[in-house]
């Protein structure tokens, strides 16, 4: 099988927004407290970020299983590596995810300022400016043949799918609305010309829609 | 994590049969067709038998995706390996598979009748007379660390539910009912002393019942 591009454990609300207004230092994702959008995930026991034992072992940790098996390289958005804009001012930040970042393999940030690669355990950060499909391109090369994951945010996503680079996507919708921020899509069946989809409801409150392609 | 005991794509009944009544080399599944059962695992893409490109990428083959990954041997009760009863009249029947059988790691097959292992493509297939206890500590020490897979059939998933070694059970429900056969159970709710359990209807009509240690 070829190397996909991959959408795993992204989460939106209701009404279609992966973050909120506002994102800081403090608030990655700007007026929304992420518990509400991403707790289902850290509830489950195949999670990249759990330290303790335990965790549901339902339909929502049978999804997050999913997350970083078959990857080898992700790509991201500049604004899910961090909440500056314009040049980097410096380069003492590196990412929400401290000492031990839970990629665990090269990760490619899309950003229009340079900025050398960096390595914190075994993730490797690279700063590429790049159409999606350059950056595919990259990111399969540094995939060793395994899948690449796009990792978002909301800008990121539908970068790839207006360029038809995605080949499937699993999108987590929290039962919440926000109203405003980064929005997805106004409805997910803007998507079913070009994908089959499934929706999912789990008993955590959350649906889990999986698309892949026609 | 330590390693887990897990049933992973076993097909029942909506009555709660694995497989039909007299069974034969030429009816594995005695009186059922094997396709009622379990053609929902076949239609995905990760089906470990597909051999044509293609397939489902929804709920179902989220399920599917996991009968091979993280394990590391297979236990299966003899009727799961052939139709032959009392000792092994010959030697040249290796099982329901062909040349290349599915498993890809030791699989252990209990029988009161010995008979010496053989290998076929990256499968050995290793007969024990034990207990559940001592087939799983032995499948356990091939498994190089990782999960061991309980296979089936029925009797031998009722087994070692009896000896309380099963850690999780992922089950489908056809939507048929076979009225006679090899019965797992007359409900599902009577795993839930021990087990949590999650039904998750799938849109091609089975439903996923996912059971995890309270």
């Amino acid at each position: 099988m070829s190397q996909l591009l991959r959408v795993q454990c992204f989460t939106v609300s209701r009404d279609g927004f992966g973050a909120g207004e506002g994102q800081s230092l403090a608030r990655p994702f700007g007026h929304v407290d992420p518990a509400d959008l991403v707790s289902w995930a850290g509830d489950t026991a195949s999670w990249v970020n759990r330290t303790e034992p335990g965790g549901t072992r339902g339909l929502d940790d049978h999804l997050t299983r999913d997350y970083p098996r078959g990857i080898g390289a992700e790509i991201m958005g500049r604004n899910k590596f961090g909440p500056q804009r314009g040049p980097w001012a410096d380069h003492e930040w590196q990412g929400w995810w401290g000492d031990t970042p839970p990629f665990h393999t090269p990760v490619f940030v899309l950003t229009h300022h340079p900025r050398p690669s960096f390595t914190l355990a075994d993730t490797t950060f690279h700063f590429l400016t790049a159409t999606p499909a350059e950056a595919l391109a990259r990111a399969r090369q540094a995939a060793g043949g395994q899948d690449v994951r796009l990792g978002g945010g909301v800008a990121t996503i539908r970068a790839f799918l207006d360029a038809d680079l995605v080949d499937t996507l699993h999108i987590a919708i929290a039962p919440i609305d926000l109203g405003r921020g980064e929005r997805l899509w106004r409805d997910p069946r803007e998507l079913t010309d070009r994908f089959h989809l499934e929706a999912v409801p789990s008993p955590s409150g959350v649906t889990h829609l999986l698309f892949w392609r026609r």
